[in-house]
């Protein structure tokens, strides 16, 4: 078998999330039934993300594998370009380096959440701009973002998972407004389920004056999931980039991450 | 009565086109009979917009008049947000200046035309930029661009329509390329029906290498329809800007168009 990396973007809102299941649409389940339908497969091939996200949630930066017989990478890109829908689209689809592994070796996953605080929405991006009802302050949101930068158990701001593990460490939580919308930049080495839009749920209720900046040290420091910590709509986040480390260092990256955070589901999103 | 302007902005994907027609979905329709519907009109009052966008092109920046019996301008701003469908976003509502007519009081129109040419769409931005399948040259449809400035007959890149004058005031026509995007920007007094789209098929002849960029010339000069100008897809047009004059100005300026250009139907785009 030969190892395929594929680059990949997508409009979530007609998806069920990525993760395939049993009668429902989803982006995995619609690429791999079309690398199943190209290559005249029995048993469709097991196709691995980077972040697995949820239900309406949208990716320009996604990245997965999958082990097939040997092909033709880009006579296997353009045939699949012909064929699947106009919400997901094959950037790229080439040869894995040696030891690649799109959930295991990556180092870190960047999200960007955009919201428009001001009334009277832009209706050309309402699939990917929330309309927020009400204007948020954003120093007040960049004062609380840094008191939750680096490695913490993030359980507070994470729907449940069994066995899971919640401590990761966030990179950069970063707050702008642009020509009326306001992005946040969130990166981290993984991100666990909805942890994204629960972190911007408790930013928001900051940037709105409900809470002081300092509120989200209680929140984190509370351990458990925390019902004052809104879950953010989806439509407003996007999984813009993936970036793994220099090829030499891909195999053993996938093997220290697999060894203390290795459990199935476990880099959902949203 | 008392003249309102509306400030607008919609994802023309579901629209006949700006200009109201029985039977048909289009944007002047849903706006009267919203505004009839609010403030219970037995006849839908009479919209008028600075620039008549075709089926599918966009809008961020029109404007619109409307003249109606005296009302609270913010409550009505307010109630029509609430009725509207979700593709018309009303930024603003308010009482019009002394003079205002949002078609003949307009000094000029800013359009922005969007193409991607490189392999791989981005599925968010689908519905407003368009997926073109060959690489473009974005200085060679510049030197055309230059071309084409000043007062001209555009007959050549219009739709022809009976009685209505093609000579036009071409202001800016400008491409420039980010992050994979082609943008065109188009700015002039007054447009003639299909005439951005058709700048737009001659730009991309040119930046296709189909034609060298003195072509332009000769299809103007032709001064009729010309064949070997493609009209562009309609969904990667976007008005985005109605400029007027001082408010003082602004009678003056609506008296002098209609002198010139008084023929209806003839600020139409696309």
């Amino acid at each position: 078998m030969t190892r395929y990396r594929l680059d990949l973007a997508y409009d979530g809102a007609g998806f069920r999330g990525w993760a395939a299941q049993p009668g429902l649409r989803t982006v995995q389940g619609e690429i791999e039934s079309a690398i199943a339908t190209v290559l005249r497969l029995d048993m469709p091939a097991r196709l691995t993300c980077a972040g697995r996200t949820d239900t309406g949630v949208h990716a320009r930066g996604q990245v997965a594998h999958i082990d097939l017989d040997a092909v033709d990478p880009e006579r296997l890109e353009r045939r699949l370009r012909r064929i699947l829908p106009a919400d997901i689209s094959l950037r790229r689809l080439r040869r894995a380096p040696a030891g690649f592994d799109a959930r295991f070796s990556a180092l870190e996953r960047r999200y960007v959440y955009r919201l428009r605080d001001s009334s009277g929405s832009d209706p050309l991006v309402r699939r990917f701009v929330v309309s927020w009802p009400r204007a948020v302050d954003v120093p007040a949101m960049n004062a609380a973002a840094r008191h939750l930068l680096g490695e913490h158990d993030f359980a507070a701001f994470c729907r449940k998972r069994a066995g899971a593990s919640t401590v990761r460490t966030l990179l950069e939580l970063q707050v702008t407004r642009r020509a009326g919308v306001v992005e946040t930049t969130v990166r981290a080495d993984a991100f666990c389920h909805s942890m994204v839009r629960g972190l911007m749920g408790a930013l928001v209720a900051v940037g709105e004056g409900r809470q002081d900046p300092a509120w989200v040290v209680d929140v984190l420091d509370g351990g458990v999931r925390d019902p004052r910590v809104k879950v953010m709509p989806a439509h407003g986040l996007v999984l813009e980039e993936v970036v793994y480390p220099r090829v030499r260092d891909m195999a053993a990256r996938a093997e220290e991450t697999r060894q203390y955070r290795g459990e199935p589901g476990d880099t959902r999103q949203a």
